[in-house]
């Protein structure tokens, strides 16, 4: 069965979009950190990120320097933390983070609980600084 | 003046080696959050990682990946988490972290004091898994 982030990056379960080309796609984390953060993950199912091929894999990195370049712009921080994981969604994910201290990417801390309006606002913003 | 991880790159300052090329050096965690979590980083001394150009910025990662395959071999885990957070060094670095759980790769927690040998013990391991 395809994982969910297939099924997400397929529009069959619907998502705040960010941005998608052949290879990659990015939306919002439905349980937020913080405003603004995001995954990218590979239209490849693979579950080890590091199992990616190495075109993929740096393809992957490349198109998520993008969109932290545009979160950045969008929520103004100390920096956009990048954390690959992995335990939850047997399907490769980067998490995009914007961060002012160290507690703000501490994955164990209760997560945001935002409107569909809200994060529409966050994915149009971060849209809009996308290149 | 140099940063402290450009001082490690260049041997000033003696650090427990995994790996260096021309472009990228990485080394063991002297604060490690599990045994094996190793820090990657570019020799030339940006900031904010996603200030790299994109040659050296998908090269930082296949790197790293190398990299991360031998620790994986060296400290069978669930995964090897990778993270950039930047907040306390100015020079950008990637850690690699074998974890079996979440909390294993929360930075807010105590570090783990090694010796000296058990430093050397742990980057033969990972160094003997490098192709």
């Amino acid at each position: 069965m395809a994982s969910i982030f297939s099924r997400i990056a397929s529009g069959e379960i619907p998502s705040f979009k960010i941005a998608e080309n052949e290879n990659f796609f990015a939306f919002l984390d439905i349980n937020p950190l913080r405003k603004g953060h995001t995954l990218v993950v590979p239209k490849q199912e693979v579950d080890h990120i590091f199992d990616l091929d190495d075109d993929l894999f740096s393809g992957l990195h490349l198109f998520s320097k993008r969109i932290a370049n545009a979160i950045y712009k969008a929520f103004p921080c100390e920096r956009i933390a990048s954390a690959v994981i992995g335990l939850e969604v047997p399907h490769a994910h980067i998490h995009l983070v914007p961060i002012h201290t160290m507690k703000d990417i501490d994955f164990t801390q209760e997560k945001l609980k935002l409107s569909s309006e809200e994060m529409q606002e966050i994915a149009s913003a971060i849209r809009s600084h996308l290149k």
